[in-house]
């Protein structure tokens, strides 16, 4: 099943993707999937980034050849860090190159979607606290990310507006541990990998988070990216493909 | 002028604080301060965190004092980080000390409640986009703050549930350029400084994270803490003052 958030005559909307239409549903897909009966068309939807202002939780290094590439060492516990929820946009909304940034690269991600809150979740339960997964783009500004990290901490360089496209749609049950993921910079290939390669499951990481907090329904987490990582520029195009969930659009144009 | 939000009857309310008792709000304070007319008993009222699940940006070594007590370099560019939401909590609720808590130190600071969204906000600007001030607790383990800090980016650390105590209320019209702050632990005085130590100002860190995003109302900027950190235990009551605000008490008590 396929959980759209969109725009349609003015009006934020939830539904379940069917071939005939959008099904609409009463609300927010989270505390169970309640259809109205009523159907929207498609070509008259907006979609909208799937989760309306995400707590973001991400790790970084956490696919074995990416680790390799950055020249890094294997993480001893999993690094972790937070985007803002400014930084979410949905598919075919720009990112947007800012006035600070030299070195902005896309990361191809699988992103997790909570559905049910939860404290000390066990590892071999976590999966039953995600609704679903989508597509992410996890944009980094390498410059300032390299300055940040030297301290210790980072905000900013993955932290600007518009430097988290996700979506298109929240793709439910599918098993994680085998998904293949994908990026590609104006329709040529820059990543290929599956999240059979990924260091920490997501089972893994539901469970390291909430160790230490409550994860609520809508919050994010992204899972890390493969290797193939590079630039954009303003004019690109960027796709993010995850099997099962679909492909995630963004267009990057330069800070007005 | 004090701004409280309150559980009264059951319903959580927002109030100017009188000396004749709670003057109630229309709702949040954000968009104007709208008083209804009606007045609750100070005394039915709880006191709850002043911002609701608020978005919260900080910043580490941003006192001269502690950077010198803690050992570190200072700081080329603002070593800046995000606590959960989750981790807010009000005045008298519970620092819970984890089961994995080592070493859990107390950080007295002021906090900045921000009232009007924005994006590239001028220095010289900045203070108008800020609602007012409140007092924070930000919480942090010793042992995995290391680790995390290591490997370039940190959560867990500072993020545990009930790591970031708040209020007890906002106050508006202060001059945040020299406030006196403090903390106690059982009544005995930990840290005593001023505000006008501060590496980077209110106007700085508002200026600062605004290059990257926008900032909504309703968010909270800590400002880092003074020297005279230090660790807690459970049983212990941990008091943080700024001058102008009050006192924010919170005990701490051994998760369950």
């Amino acid at each position: 099943m396929h959980i759209a958030r969109y725009l349609y005559e003015g009006e934020v909307r939830w539904a379940v993707v069917e071939p005939d239409g959008l099904h609409r549903l009463a609300g927010a897909p989270y505390a169970g999937i309640e259809r109205t009966g009523a159907v929207d068309a498609l070509h008259a939807a907006r979609l909208l980034c799937p989760i309306e202002a995400p707590r973001i939780f991400a790790i970084g290094l956490n696919y074995v050849d990416h680790i390799k590439e950055s020249g890094s060492r294997t993480p001893e516990i999993p690094l972790v860090f937070m985007k803002p929820s400014t930084a979410a946009i949905g598919p075919g909304e720009p990112i947007v190159y800012p006035l600070e940034g030299q070195e902005v690269h896309f990361e191809a991600e699988l992103a997790v979607v909570i559905g049910r809150r939860g404290r000390r979740i066990e590892r071999d339960r976590a999966l039953d606290h995600v609704l679903g997964y989508t597509c992410a783009n996890d944009v980094s500004e390498r410059v300032i990310q390299k300055a940040e990290m030297a301290q210790g901490a980072l905000v900013l360089c993955k932290g600007f507006d518009s430097f988290c496209p996700l979506g298109p749609t929240i793709a439910t049950g599918l098993d994680p541990r085998d998904l293949k993921i994908g990026a590609r910079v104006n329709g040529e290939v820059r990543q290929a990998s599956s999240t059979s390669d990924l260091l920490f499951s997501v089972a893994d990481l539901v469970a390291y988070f909430s160790t230490a907090l409550t994860l609520l329904p809508g919050d994010v987490i992204l899972t890390g990216t493969p290797s193939g990582v590079g630039p954009v520029k303003p004019g690109d195009v960027v796709e993010i493909e995850v099997e099962g969930v679909g492909v995630l659009k963004n267009p990057v144009v330069a800070e007005a």
